[in-house]
């Protein structure tokens, strides 16, 4: 899917949590900004945004545990509607964007950015931290709607996406080399086949490993079936008292870094879009062996 | 000179600009902000805190082309004075900070950050982009007296000193590539001898320089000679019509980078810490030979 004319691309300094200030100072300022959360990045988004404009949660998914993405929103279609398109955490993911059409729709997508085809021009403000699939930290990619770009003379140049557009995102010096880190990611996309060829290695290496929490009795996954994440995948074990065991055959076997996050407990396994289908197969005969 | 245990030190995302935000918000907020302007970079500082509250210029260069540093302040020692400690522009730079006893001194040091020995204890706070003494662009080295960190519940979190403080730089991922490579600056600095044999050494280069602008009929020096900056060397030539035969020459010797500033003509050498002797010497052969 092309991005159409309609937009400018912006290369910004700092994390996705600068969009979290940005983003209300600058969008659709006349009117509420409305917030759907899906755990602890779309909780911080929203706490940012209430110290600048009025703010509203239209829809949350904390009364499961974050464990699946609201369906009903109730949303008017005014203002802006801000989604945390994954959750790290959590290991969900939207897969459905029919309310882009409601109206303007604002996206986090620092852990999915590019990891699959999605129809990119029916939103508002994407923006996303470069860190995950994007290269290295210390910059933001910004897809911003030309028409959504408002004269805010009140607003300082830094945290103003219409300033950093005249100025070619180059208001100061930019992070030059997270920039071109992100141009090397994004030559190596295409060199392994472009998004399609991303999306489908993603689709796999996933599958492969929800299959397996699926078909083994250790483990259970966290995310509702329909709301699973391609990036993190969640899960933990059905006997709690076997962790240790799990813990040191991980070990054992060289796999590291598959802790969930210390606000959540159990197992995440992150599978980004540079992560090999070697890794995959690895944990997953891991898992074989130990259920 | 030790920094003392009053201070904290920060690595936030993003440069210099965004502390040009970031200090009217956070610093003596229920005062006016206080401006020395000596040149484009402290104009923009000024711009900004204009736009988040009641901001004055206390003494200005303007009235001759920023090219000396105003003495007289006429400061009553409220709010904070912020002054842009070089610039890189017209090539000036303070040598004299007597004025830090008189209330807080706010000072944007991005290029001349541990150039030279100075009581950093003086001042209230720092800031410095690491892309010029430090390494690479895409953060920004914070030294901020504790006392001036104010509970500030309106400003937003990443605009926050107290919140960078309480989460140890860390409200976000790190720039980690810009941050390890100050770390490695830091290191080779130790090596070369420390800030007194850098600010020799910084001395040394400069005298070579403005020594043969001085002393050479074909040139003339910008910046009065007490405010010369030890990190920018900017001067023209006393017969304009001469430029084209003296950029040939520069092309031919192998000197690129020399040209003064877009916005103000004539020849610029910059001489920051990491610039052999050499180059400056070779430059300064090149010099004598054109005159």
């Amino acid at each position: 899917m092309q991005l159409s004319d309609d937009f400018e691309i912006l290369f910004l300094h700092g994390g996705a949590r600068l969009q979290n200030c940005m983003v209300p100072y600058n969008i659709c300022t006349k009117y509420t900004a409305n917030y759907i959360d899906t755990g602890a990045w779309s909780t911080k988004s929203f706490e940012e945004s209430v110290l600048i404009r009025d703010s509203k949660i239209l829809a949350s998914s904390a009364d499961k545990n974050y464990s699946y993405i609201p369906k009903e929103l109730n949303w008017d279609g005014q203002g802006y509607l801000h989604i945390t398109t994954n959750n790290t955490i959590h290991g969900t993911q939207f897969h459905n964007f029919d309310f882009t059409s409601q109206g303007v729709v604002v996206a986090d997508m620092s852990s999915d950015i590019l990891s699959r085809e999605m129809n990119f021009n029916a939103f508002g403000l994407i923006y996303a931290g470069l860190q995950k699939n994007l290269g290295t930290a210390g910059g933001t990619l910004v897809i911003i709607k030309k028409e959504l770009l408002e004269d805010l003379p009140k607003v300082p140049s830094m945290l103003n996406y219409k300033q950093h557009v005249k100025n070619d995102s180059m208001l100061n010096t930019p992070p030059v080399f997270a920039v071109l880190m992100c141009k090397l990611v994004l030559d190596w996309m295409q060199k392994e086949g472009g998004l399609t060829a991303i999306e489908n290695r993603n689709k796999f290496k996933s599958a492969l490993l929800y299959d397996a929490i699926d078909s083994l009795d250790a483990f259970e996954g966290f995310a509702q079936k329909e709301d699973r994440s391609l990036m993190n995948v969640t899960f933990k074990l059905n006997d709690s008292s076997r962790e240790e065991s799990f813990n040191l055959l991980l070990k054992q076997e060289n796999i590291i870094g598959l802790n969930g996050h210390r606000s959540k407990g159990g197992y995440r396994a992150s599978l980004y879009n540079q992560l090999p289908l070697t890794h995959v197969e690895h944990l997953v005969k891991v898992m074989r062996k130990f259920s």
